[in-house]
């Protein structure tokens, strides 16, 4: 072979190599594959500002705290992680929720540190923070909420975020949503953002909200940081109740890794601006709030840590409906389901795997599974209609669900989850180090 | 640059690349680091004769189909996976066991497909088998106890293995359970054995097993495949009640990925053959039972799915042993722990995020948490004297501890456990297609 033949062969298993490595390396901090095409044009909250802030908690260079100023008369309600060794900020927020004043209230969060296991440290970094937040925007302490997320066990350097407020507040401004969302992400590849309007008689009432969430996402608690905001006026017990009410089907419905936060905090604050009285029984505006919060709920399992492919599971036929999320939570948690799904391999037997070990009531000879609209298997085997290649070929869609039906009773749920990946590995396995 | 530097620095590249490459791919088909030196010189259990072959089952030339045969007296205990979606093979188990005679048993297993979720055709296949090695053997149906390993959902070619029965028997031999334990092997990576001998009186009594288990292993059912044989001659009560009992705290205590087979099968046979009578007072057999189980537990644990470290993880100080066991797996399944300990990262507040979600009690300020004999963090905080370069020093053995005392109690539990590395996702994301 001659000299330049020989460059040729060479430059051309260099470039293959090359993709090869490509292909064998993960990428990690690139936007997940299943983010939305953008973050949405969120409306103004009448009643509610927001500022964002590089105050240098932990990243350099990047905005990390965020405040949102509520005009008086604001009334909030939140759910929490469940976490025995839950944060400090949440223990504050739970203590002060349901409080009621007529001046106004605030939100503080910060991303790199989340102040979770951190001892009496850890109050006074709360105390510190809110008291600070409360006399420069004139509201009372207990009317000041505040949120971190990010690296447990380490000293919160709160200096720094109070050395910083009165910048938060000199940048106030109501359009400043999509700031507030980019300042908590952590591992999070893309911010995350939500939106809806609802007309009551003649009035339009607005809701809109953010979240972060990507890695230790499981339900059973209240879950990671999500914050809302509508122009409803809205009792306080009637706000809490349809957003416990609504949690359990949405941000308790999914899950990325099964492992539960020290610091999921969800808040919906109701600035009452739009002057729209709304209370419980208004189904418009509670269809508004759960798509908001599906929504969002949906984009933190899109961002779930290294996922490739977004996987609904749902579950009918069981005997109750809490039976029936036992069985999606045990299939959408199972590492060998979730690694399958990497894998776009249809191992429907996985599947039964998970429904035989979640400790729910079932019937092997009952169940039947469909991938997508493709039935699987039924009666306890593989269906007689079902070909390998069909599932194999449903496999390879990023969008997927494993659709089963016990059999034995009404019961319904459904979970959302991603896959589990190299990726997922990589981001955790030196996410400190 | 002339054509031959140019050549020379592309060759250089493609090595260069190659190496990356290598180094990329993490390479699934070795041996476990884990593994022991060596499989152990088994002893010849008296009563108990075994062979293999190579049937063709799923894999091709090896050996995939083991047979034990057992003389007439031997009592056979059991325990198995509590799975609602069990294989047709455990099910027979179940519903055999217990069932005296004065003949002989046998004892017959396949890897390669786990005969688990096929319907009707399932039991007919078990059928199959059972009476063609009662048969061959002359021992009654009933006291030929089967178990497959393998895929889920397929139905099992059992021609491919009653095609065998004759082969099979013509090769029994006391000396073939290094052989048999060969023929039971899936995704392991090496075959497990262990042994025990003691002293009764004047006379000795020989415990000797062998496991496969590698993934879908985790506690709360019997456990994957394991065989246990002793010459003690011991009521089937007996045998029962301490397999039952020690099995708590040894398969029932490990878990490799949160995921139960649907096919866990723990039996443990005692020929009678030394004479030696032994009941459940007889603390030497007990413990001398207890460390070949707790042995071949672990050979599980270290050939656990892509497997670098093994990992002990013991609480103490719980309001009860079971609330202690609720924390020690919370923290052993915990896939952040997990990718932690791969990446060799003393992220101890991943381990304050798992004892907090467990659903157990605990008071997150009297929690400590040693790494070995490293004391990292206590009183709800990082202690003071701790240095994260120790922590980090410790990690990088194959082998650790994370020794947490809760502070509210005294109850204990151990458990065991690997690490979650990329072999594991590699493993399982294209085990079937």
């Amino acid at each position: 072979m001659g000299k330049t033949a020989k460059i040729k062969k060479l430059k051309k298993k260099v470039s293959k190599l090359k993709a090869q490595l490509v292909a064998a390396k993960t990428h990690t901090h690139e936007v997940s594959p299943l983010a939305p095409a953008r973050f949405p044009d969120l409306p103004v909250i009448a009643g509610a500002r927001f500022s964002a802030v590089a105050a240098g908690v932990k990243y350099q260079d990047r905005l990390d705290v965020m405040l949102a100023e509520l005009q008086p008369g604001t009334t909030v309600a939140g759910v929490f992680t469940r976490s025995a060794t839950r944060s400090a900020p949440v223990l504050d927020c739970q203590a002060k929720l349901g409080s009621t004043s007529d001046q106004g209230a605030a939100i503080l969060v910060n991303a790199g540190n989340s102040n979770a296991f951190t001892g009496a440290a850890g109050d006074g970094s709360v105390q510190a923070i809110t008291a600070t937040v409360a006399k420069a925007l004139n509201v009372p302490e207990n009317r000041v909420y505040s949120a971190s997320t990010g690296v447990i066990g380490e000293p919160l350097p709160h200096d720094r975020i109070t050395a910083k407020i009165d910048a938060l507040k000199a940048n106030l401004s109501p359009d400043a949503m999509q700031d507030a969302a980019q300042a908590i992400r952590t591992t999070d590849t893309f911010p995350k953002g939500a939106k809806a309007e609802i007309q009551v008689g003649d009035q339009t009432v607005n809701i809109a909200g953010f979240a972060k969430g990507s890695g230790m996402i499981a339900p059973d608690m209240a879950t990671m940081l999500v914050f809302i905001f509508t122009d409803a006026k809205i009792a306080q017990a009637d706000l809490q109740a349809m957003l416990s009410d609504l949690n359990e089907d949405s941000f308790n419905a999914i899950t990325v890794d099964s492992d539960t936060s020290t610091s999921d905090t969800l808040l919906l604050a109701a600035t009452g601006a739009s002057d729209v009285e709304v209370d419980q029984s208004n189904t418009a505006f509670r269809t508004a709030l759960n798509d908001v919060m599906l929504d969002l709920a949906h984009q933190v399992v899109r961002d779930g840590e290294g996922a490739t492919k977004f996987v609904e599971v749902r579950v009918t036929g069981a005997k109750s409906n809490a039976d029936a999320k036992i069985h999606a939570l045990s299939i959408a948690n199972s590492p060998l389901v979730k690694t399958a799904v990497a894998g776009e391999d249809p191992n429907w037997g996985r599947v039964v795997m998970a429904i035989g070990k979640s400790g729910a009531y079932a019937d092997r000879d009952l169940l039947s599974i469909k991938f997508g609209d493709i039935l699987v298997a039924e009666k306890g085997w593989v269906s007689p209609g079902y070909h390998e290649e069909a599932g194999a070929d449903y496999m390879q869609q990023d969008e997927l669900l494993i659709d089963v039906d016990l059999g034995v009773g009404d019961g319904t749920a459904t979970v959302w989850t991603c896959d589990l990946t190299h990726a997922y590995i990589q981001i955790n396995a030196d996410y400190r180090s």
